[in-house]
């Protein structure tokens, strides 16, 4: 078997140019960062395509295949003669350094060059990580130059594309008078920067600066709150971000025409691409296929009450991934026998799946199919089961194997959409703007995650009076919980109900334009294992990479 | 007047494609990066075109204009017919933000587009920035995962590019256990890493990896050097930097071809392009004019003895800039008349220029120009004086408006350097690589800087016995000392001579490949200013960025 960057060298790409034509992009669209990737012009119109978003079960340590699946299922559907974009996020630099490697989908289904992407790729992280450290440094050099903002409690953060545990909690400006006020502060990675959040949720340059204009980063000795506008350097950090905010154009091994434009963290942000890219996509192309961070209850229910809520977006069809082997860990399967047939296990997992197509179709009201990622080691019972599981809740189940097969793979579940798209598409939004923050917390705990009660500790309570009192109440919640349960405990597997669900603090993000509530530990600065995969990799004397996976 | 990014908005620029054939670039030797740069592929053969260095006399407040001479020569050269190209450094990021602005040349010599240059370019500052941080990630995470390397005093820093004197000392892995170890570290800005250094230095993606491997980080428990290797990442660091290598192609506003290149400090470091793009520009034109940081001293003293020495080099021609301003301020006249005609000022100060002329000349053996740029309110007679004072010290003087005239404006000049250039070639080494440290500083203190003395303090004398026991006697130095005298003294203007010159520390720079003496305080991680140039910088809802000098 050939690993995941064999198999991208092996493929023969197009030159990007060729891969914009298919968009029927001109030449003046386009820049060029090499043969394999480009810039290209934003294309914001209103646009009749379908938008096809593809979300998952709970992750699972084993790996769904979200992207995968997504990138099989727009190879498929350009295999059937439509045409089709991709428009995915970017994949971080920091951690394809630590454990998790890349993120360029898997086997025949994969973006290409997958180096390209994984490591600088035209250099988007880069410049969201200096817009945000400019920032940092004027907030420094106020405090320095005799504070005239009267600077007390700094919120903003520093950040870096790096899994670097030791900078999450830091000291700085310790060298004495001349080097700065000392102060404690720490770096997150740059993925969860408010930067980062804001570059996906504009909807144009002027925009752009408006929202980081409104950045919140400190309070003042009375309280009061601290803008990026009212440090003098919004423009200064928006022209760091002038080339960043245009849409990367780039292919799958297949020649899928693919737009990879930004990355925010699906916990402390949105989770989702661009909506730059995701309108760019619509503009270009007839069918769109997009995807969003974690499982649906997270990912889904923030693409559509916060993303396409701002960007006046619907998804017309949703994909729904899961796999067997995850829905047995949901229902308690032994992990060291995760690939083993077992019915008892799947039988009571899928409780998991049922809760997940139960939202997206009911709660929200969605064109629905699920995409069953299929494995090697999967039975015809199980996967039987699930077919039937999913035809009594009334959508239909494809099999996958993009993996294996690329977009031949993804044929089944490409016609299932299809049928999907010719049904009339609408989406109820959980909660209204005008609900109160501790009103949009609360329908989105109960009537998508199942909670019983919600539970709101001290902090949290003083932070809805602050909200209340700056007058930011109509701003939609981005939840940042576990990824691994319907549930704030992610020990509670399956189809967790009747849970009390409790937030902790908010944290006002006046920039991206949400309240983020946390709801347990978020970690916004990971860390290298033991033996970091860095110490795996390689690169001969030609430049040929290998070990980066 | 137009300002300087006005004139580059002006200037029609040529399609970097079209600057490449000009060099003889076949397609697949460019990579595109955009319309007006690109990544080409390295040329590395032996060359018999011709090397211009171009280097001044001691920096002053008011600068000399050494690059907008460079840059106009070029100009010039290319308005001759002549196959010319131009190797400069890459400017930094974090400065402009601050006081310094950008770096790109300035009125009607300049490169284009600034703001791409002064920008992110190509992303190979913040390429060496992730190179950099992932050695400290390493670093850190071993000492995290229970420290197998029995790491001890830590020598290498984080870095960033930008200008914040806050992160010049910090303190990091403060949060408790899962967060690091908690030690005193620091940043500084990108062109002070080593990486940079080693990237200007290396001679092929091979040669980086052995450099990068060779990087001393730490002293462990007996006191025993730990090197990138030990870490385990050189490979991953190498993989970071394999676009960063590649000559990035860029234009004068005349449409000059010109590698922009790698941009060390020269103070830590030696403060030149990279020596692959120089060689590449050798291979693609036949004439190649290049610079070297500060004044002639520091920067063309380490372009002879540490680029010149390692890449098997040598200029053909120099040209030494100056001007009346810069000569009169070395005459100590009054900062703020320093623009009116002052003869006495200017007999005392011309000295300095002397200083350099006799080292170039005499002591480096070098064909030599002075090329005075001249200023609006320089009078016939000051630089009649200049003139006679040059001749008979027996070098030609070539007056430059490049500001104001571009390559017009350096015609005379290039025609003085075409003379030289058909003269012999050759150089002398200041030391030899036989010479042992001590040996090698009191050689270019004594003969280039013009020390009685040199003192080596007892920290530089511990360390002397380091370097001798590593067996690193063999390695070139790199003098860091103050550029404004050729003395460690920065108020010792003219031709400073009969001095003390102390060395207070000794760096060990195994990846870089030379020992760098530190002679007084050094600025690793400049600050903002007061009213730092982000507040002035505008974009408008087009992109049209103004504000940015």
């Amino acid at each position: 078997m050939l690993s995941d960057i064999e198999i991208t060298h092996q493929a023969k790409l197009e030159h990007i140019s060729k891969i914009g034509e298919k968009l029927g992009l001109k030449e003046d669209d386009i820049e060029l960062y090499g043969k394999y990737k480009a810039k290209i012009t934003p294309h914001l119109k209103e646009s009749n395509s379908k938008l096809i978003l593809v979300t998952a079960t709970n992750p699972t340590p084993f790996g769904e295949g979200k992207t995968t699946t997504s990138i099989g299922l727009a190879d498929a559907l350009n295999l059937l003669g439509k045409k089709v974009c991709l428009a995915l996020r970017e994949p971080s630099l920091g951690p394809v350094f630590g454990i998790k490697g890349g993120a360029a989908g898997g086997g025949y289904s994969q973006l290409a060059p997958m180096e390209d992407l994984n490591l600088h790729f035209t250099g988007d992280f880069h410049a969201i990580t200096s817009a945000n450290n400019l920032i940092s440094a004027m907030i420094d050099n106020s405090l320095h130059q005799e504070n005239p903002l009267k600077i007390d409690k700094i919120l903003w953060k520093r950040c870096m594309d790096m899994n670097d545990r030791a900078l999450r909690f830091i000291t700085v400006g310790q060298g004495g008078k001349a080097d700065g006020v000392e102060r404690e502060d720490g770096f997150n990675i740059t993925a969860a920067s408010e930067i980062m959040a804001i570059l996906c949720l504009a909807t144009s340059l002027a925009d752009l600066k408006e929202k980081i204009s409104n950045i919140m980063v400190a309070y003042d000795i009375d309280g009061k709150p601290i803008y990026v506008r009212d440090l003098g350097c919004a423009d200064a950090v928006c022209i760091l971000l002038k080339d960043a905010i245009k849409p990367n154009l780039f292919q799958t091994i297949e020649h899928t025409p693919t737009l990879v434009h930004g990355g925010p963290f699906a916990n402390i942000a949105h989770g989702c691409n661009s909506i730059i890219a995701t309108k760019t996509a619509l503009n270009l192309a007839e069918y769109v296929v997009t995807e969003a961070g974690f499982g649906s209850e997270l990912g889904a229910e923030k693409f559509i009450d916060i993303k396409c809520a701002k960007a006046g977006l619907k998804p017309d069809a949703v994909v729904l991934v899961t796999t067997i082997r995850s829905l047995k860990y949901n229902g308690n399967a032994d992990k060291s026998e995760i690939s083993v047939p077992n019915m008892r296990a799947l039988k009571e997992g899928i409780a998991n799946l049922g809760g997940h197509i139960e939202n997206l179709k009911d709660k929200f009201g969605l064109n629905l199919v699920v995409a069953l990622n299929k494995f090697g080691f999967d039975v015809d019972d199980e996967i039987n089961f699930v077919r039937e599981y999913c035809a009594k809740m009334g959508v239909k189940m494809a099999v996958c194997e993009n993996f294996a097969k690329g977009g031949e793979g993804g044929v089944e579940l490409a016609n299932f959409v299809l049928k999907e798209l010719k049904k009339p598409s609408h989406v109820n939004f959980i909660y209204k703007a005008s609900d109160d923050i501790k009103t949009k917390i609360t329908k989105v705990a109960t009537q998508i995650y199942g909670a019983d009660d919600v539970i709101f500790e001290d902090m949290a309570l003083s932070k809805l009076d602050k909200i209340s009192s700056l007058g930011l109440d109509n701003l939609p919640v981005c939840i940042a919980k576990t990824q691994y349960s319907f549930s704030d405990d992610a020990k509670l597997l399956g189809r967790a109900k009747g849970f009390k669900f409790s937030v902790k603090d908010l944290e006002i993000r006046t920039g991206a334009g949400f309240i983020v509530a946390v709801c347990g530990k978020i970690m916004l600065m990971p860390g290298l294992s033991k033996k970091p995969s860095a110490m795996d990799m390689r690169i001969d004397e030609n430049g040929v990479i290998s070990g980066l996976a």
